[in-house]
Formats: structure tokens, sequence, C-alpha cells
């Protein structure tokens, strides 16, 4: 029998409820696929840092190094200012482990609810692959004086023709910049990751940008694109303007299949992508370094009222673990778990509030796990 | 009678078609209200540029900055390079004129079809106030030695602590950078703005960011929205990361009033809202300089396609120009304007064929001008 060990951290607020029921499912397919798991905790999170002033050591980082795919809930919490646990744990881990694709499927499921007219889920049936170590996120900002704020306004004057010269004094605050950058082998193996991807599924993959406006860096994006799209003929290419493709979201969102985007602007659309296929309660993601330590999530918060309640929805937390165990190379079973969530939303079994149903977020786990042990 | 001088500036595509459409309208408006307009053609846009080599230049701008308003119909075409045109003419006069105000209404009007299940009119109807000269969008970026993409990856894996050192080999293209800032006064006009117009409307104000990861740009944002927020007791606020904003239009655009967002984010969820009120034909946008020269335009491309041909809806445009002469003190025939728009649309009289109908660009604006005099 296969044994794995998975690093849990169910972090702050509902993480601790959902994970569990994520768990739960994984053990049972475990049992009928042959394999068993060892859940190995980790505390990281609000109450941990705030007892001891930890968010997440270099040496925790190494020690789960040595695992293929971490399984996390969820981090946030209102007695630490926002930003100090999504970077310091969340981000943290997205870096170290250099996960650079953020897999996102967009599936609206038989017999949920989507908030667009006139869309089924042949409509909505997508995968947007979200670059996850560069563009804004790597950071890089600050503040500085008045004076940089006179040279931005003469650059702005000179109509996109200047260059701006960053020596400024930083011991002020009436400027605040931030810095985004890409790499040529950053964008590539992400692109690469899309382009085989879109092979595998209809062959047709969109990539986003801002390419008129924020010329240097997403000029760059498409650059990269276009040369890559030349190795790949069988694949249909389409370029996307970020504030363009939100539309399409949501007015044609049968027209994609695969969509390959840059790093800020991932994150926008993949929370627009969560809602029209049902919410955020649906909706999973995947960190992934495919030779090193991947990290799954559902892609909502933490959720602090719900805390403890036993409330909210554990769906996308199960099908972020399907995910897990697919990159694990149990292919099998994690489509199983994926069709048990699958049953149990259309024939209307168990389900929580946000899906129109009174059940507790331990009941839809136990029914989900049923349902993968039954099939 | 009151005499205007206005600069109208058709630009590509299907940008005379719908101009034409606007002027007329506000002819008819003029007419009723004892105003006449001496509208003053500026030829620039791709046409110009590829016969002269000239977007549009500083004597050019210089002349419009004379007048308080120009009329923008749209910009951009297939034989010039994306960014091109939008950057020489649309953000050239935008940062030139110091057109700080980005004023898109997201408004559904009777009997126009929207995607999202579920709403109508009373629920989608709010203003967003998108900052238009700072951000990401003040065109500082470059390319860079691979010396520099080493120091990226050292910066990531220093979670976030480290500072980046931007002197860098410039003759490479190992990575591609772009610089966004933000300043105080920048900031807190644009806010002074729009916390004004929600003291008019119901006196609820949000604000969107990412101040959880792009901290050191928008957690600037965010303070200075803070602060100003104690001046204003009256005003109800909240915060929206950007992402999660997104959902927000989706599902509950009725908690909308007023929404200010720096100028990237703006752009996107703009576009979104746009077609939450039934898509870009019916979109209009407002560059604005209280003091200044101010500009308006439909938020839509130039649509090369349908150049010509009459087919285009101009409602964008017509709702674009009503917004113009209202900020030239004209309130009662721009609200006039407004409202043969909506009896037009609600009374299913003449139609496009994007909102179902057969009716001609022209026949469009014939029938408002018409509404507008029979009011
Ligand atoms: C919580 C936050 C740091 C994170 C992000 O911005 O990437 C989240 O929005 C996501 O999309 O996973
Ligand atoms: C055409 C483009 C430069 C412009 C922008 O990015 O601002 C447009 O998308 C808009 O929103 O007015």
């Amino acid at each position: 029998m296969t044994n794995y060990k998975i690093p849990v951290i169910p972090g702050d607020g509902i993480g601790p409820d959902i994970v569990a029921e994520g768990m739960k499912v994984i053990d049972a397919a475990g049992e009928k696929y042959g394999f068993d798991v060892d859940w190995i905790n980790y505390p990281h999170g609000a109450d941990h840092y705030l007892e001891t002033g930890e968010l997440i050591s270099e040496d925790t980082l190494r020690e789960l190094g040595a695992y293929p795919a971490i399984y996390l809930g969820s981090i946030g919490d209102p007695r630490v200012a926002p930003g100090i646990l999504e970077k310091g744990i969340l981000l943290a881990a997205r870096f170290y482990f250099d996960q650079y694709i953020n897999l996102r499927p967009i599936k609206l499921l038989e017999g949920v609810w989507t908030p667009l007219k006139n869309k089924t889920p042949e409509d909505i049936d997508f995968v947007v692959v979200r670059e996850n170590t560069e563009d804004m996120y790597i950071g890089i900002g600050g503040r500085a004086a008045r004076g940089a704020s006179q040279k931005l306004l003469e650059v702005k004057r000179n109509l996109y023709s200047a260059k701006f010269d960053l020596d400024i004094d930083t011991d002020s605050e009436e400027i605040a910049y931030q810095i985004g950058m890409i790499s040529k082998e950053g964008t590539r193996r992400v692109m690469k990751y899309a382009f085989d991807l879109a092979q595998k599924r209809s062959g047709h993959l969109s990539s986003v940008d801002k390419a008129n406006v924020l010329s240097d860096i997403y000029g760059f994006w498409r650059e990269e694109f276009e040369s890559m799209a030349d190795n790949y003929p069988d694949v249909e290419t389409d370029f996307n303007y970020v504030d363009a493709i939100t539309m399409w979201f949501v007015k044609n969102p049968e027209w994609f299949d695969v969509v390959v985007t840059p790093n800020m602007f991932g994150d926008i659309i993949t929370d627009l992508g969560a809602m029209i296929q049902g919410g955020l309660g649906l909706a999973p993601g995947g960190n992934i370094n495919p030779e090193g330590t991947s990290m799954f999530e559902p892609i909502h918060g933490s959720a602090p009222k719900y805390k403890g309640q036993n409330k909210v929805n554990p769906i996308a937390t199960i099908w972020a673990g399907a995910m897990m165990i697919e990159q694990l190379g149990e292919n099998e079973a994690a489509a199983n778990i994926v069709s048990a969530i699958e049953r149990n939303i259309s024939e209307a079994r168990v389900r929580t509030y946000d899906m129109g149903g009174s059940a507790g977020t331990s009941d839809v786990g136990d029914e989900i796990a049923r349902l993968v042990l039954e099939e």
C-alpha cells in the first residue's frame, strides 16, 4: 500500500473546519484506491503568530520542502493587519517553493447556480494558468520625497518619452511606488505549461496582457507568447487585454479553454472566474512547482465570523484535495472525488447555506466521502 | 444665445460615424435650450499618423488647452502596432491636460439587457471614479540584464524583506519591469472628488486597492483614503480588494454607489462595469480636469471592421456628449439627452443590431435628437 506524508496547514478562521473535510474525503479515497496518508499538522497562522511572533520560519519552509505537496486551509485574521499573514505565510510559501503555476479550474458543475444568464456547464469550463512568482507580486516598492513627485509630473508631461531616475530621497512620504518585473525564464516556463495543457485539452490558448499601456512589462510578455506559439502550430492562440477579458468572462465564457496570465491580472480574473462558476465556496486552486513542492488550497479567505461553526461549504477545499492527489499521481482517486462532488451537487443531496441548503460543513464531507466509497 | 466652441477628434474606425450622431443630438439640445456649438474638427488618428508621422503635437495640445472640453470618438487601427495611437493620442491628452478623474457611470437603463440574472435598473446604478494620471500608467519601465533577473530571484527568496537595487544593465533583455507611482496630491485630489460626489449621492463610498500584497503603493492609497474619510463623517466607507470587487460587481452590484479606484484597477473594473450595464455600446466616460480641459468619449474601441457601415450603436457617444455639456454647465440639456436615450430604449423605438434591432447608427441619432426636441 502506497503511503503519502502530507503536511497540512489548517490556518485561520474556517481553515480547520474545511481542511478536516478534505482529509476525510482523501482518506476515504485512499481506502478505496489503496493508499494511505499520514497528515502532518503545522500550526502556522494568526494564533501561532500572535503567540510566538513567528510567521513561518526558513527552517520550517526547508522542512516542508521535503514533501511534494502541502494542503492549506485559509490564512487571515482580523487581529492582524491586512497583508502580514498573507505575505508572511501564503506568499512566502509560493515564493520559497517557486510554485510558478497557479492553476485555477473555472468549471460550472451540474446543478450549481451561476449569476450569469443562459450559461450552462458546457459554457463555463476552462482553466486559468496564472504565473505565481513574479510581476507586481515581487514585493518591491517604497515611499519617497516630493522631489520625486515633481519628477513624476515632468515625466507625465513628457508624454511617455522620458525615463525616470529612481535615485530619490526615501525619507519622505510624498509618493509611493511599486515595481513589477517578469523574467524571460519565469515567463517561458509558465507559458510552456499552459501550451502543453492546451494541447491536451481543446488546443486553444488565450493570453492576457495590457501591452497597449504597460508596454514595457507586458509587451515583453506578449513577445514571449508569440515566440512560443511558433513551437505549437497546433494550438490556436489569441491575446486579450485584461480589461476586455473581464467582459468576455461574463458575456462569453464559452470562448475560453486555457487562459495564461501574468500574476496580478491572474489574481483579479480568477476571482471573477470563481464567481461565474458559482462562488468562492466552489473554487479550488493549486500552487504548483512540477519538480518541487506544490501547495493546494481553496481560493476563498478565512471567513473569521464562521470559525468553528460547522457552517461553511467545504467543497472548494475538497476539490483542492483532489487536485493535490492528482499531482501525486492518484489520477483515478482524484477523478472519483470530483465526480462525488458533482453527484452530491447535481442530485441535490447535502448542501450548505450558500447553496440554498441547511447542512453543516461536516455533513457535506461525510456525504462526499460516502459517495467516493460507494461509486 | 450662448455659444460654445468644442474641438472634436473623431479618430479611427467607427469614430466618425458615432461622433456625428453625438454632435447631431447636442445640436438639437442646443436648439431647445438656447445654445449653439461651433465644432472644430481635428484629424488626429491612424490616417493622420500614417500620412504625417505625427500622433499629436505639443502645439496642438497647447491649442486644445484653450477649450474646456474635447469630444473624442475612438482611437485604434489595425495598421498601427497596439499602443502607439492609444498612448500617443488618448493617453497623451489625458496626461497633458492632467485629466485626473475618469468618470464612469455604471447604470443599467430601463429596457437594456444585462448578462446578470435577477438584476434590474435599481440594482445597477453607481459611478466609478478612476484616478487617471498616475499608477502603472505613468509609462516607466524597461528591459534589463540577466544579472537583474538573478537579483530578482534573490529578492523573491528573501521573503519580501529586501529592497531591489535598480542599478542594472539595460542593454539586455532578460527581464522586463514596470514602475507604478502615486503621489499624495494625486491621490487626495481624486479622492476628494469621489467623497464630494458620494455626499451628493447616497453617502456611500467604496475604495479599491490591493493593500495586502502591493502594500507599498496601495497601502499608501488606503492610508490616504482613511485619513480623508475622517473629514467626511457623513460618508460611509469600505475597502475592497480589487480581486474581490470583480465578484461583487457580478453578484451584488446593488452594494455600490460611488467607487474610487487607482488607475490600473479602474481600467479593469470599468470594463466589467460596462458589461453589466449592457455592453460597450452603452458605456460613456469622461476624462475630467475640473479646472482645465476635459475630454469625453465612449469607452469602447474603434471597431475597425464596422467603419463607415452605419451599423454600430452611437448611444455611448451620445451619452458621453451629455456628460460633456453637463460639464459645461448645461445641466438641463444634459438630463434631457439622457432621458431621450432612456425613452428610445425603454419604448423599444430605434435599435442597432447589438440591442437586437436593425436600425443604423444615424437612425438612432435621428430618433434621440427628435425625442430631445419633443420632450
Ligand atoms: C490572499 C492573497 C495574498 C492572494 C493573492 O493575492 O494571490 C489571493 O487573493 C489569491 O488569489 O490566492
Ligand atoms: C485604450 C486604452 C489606452 C484605455 C486605457 O487603458 O485607459 C482604455 O482601456 C480605457 O479604459 O479608456
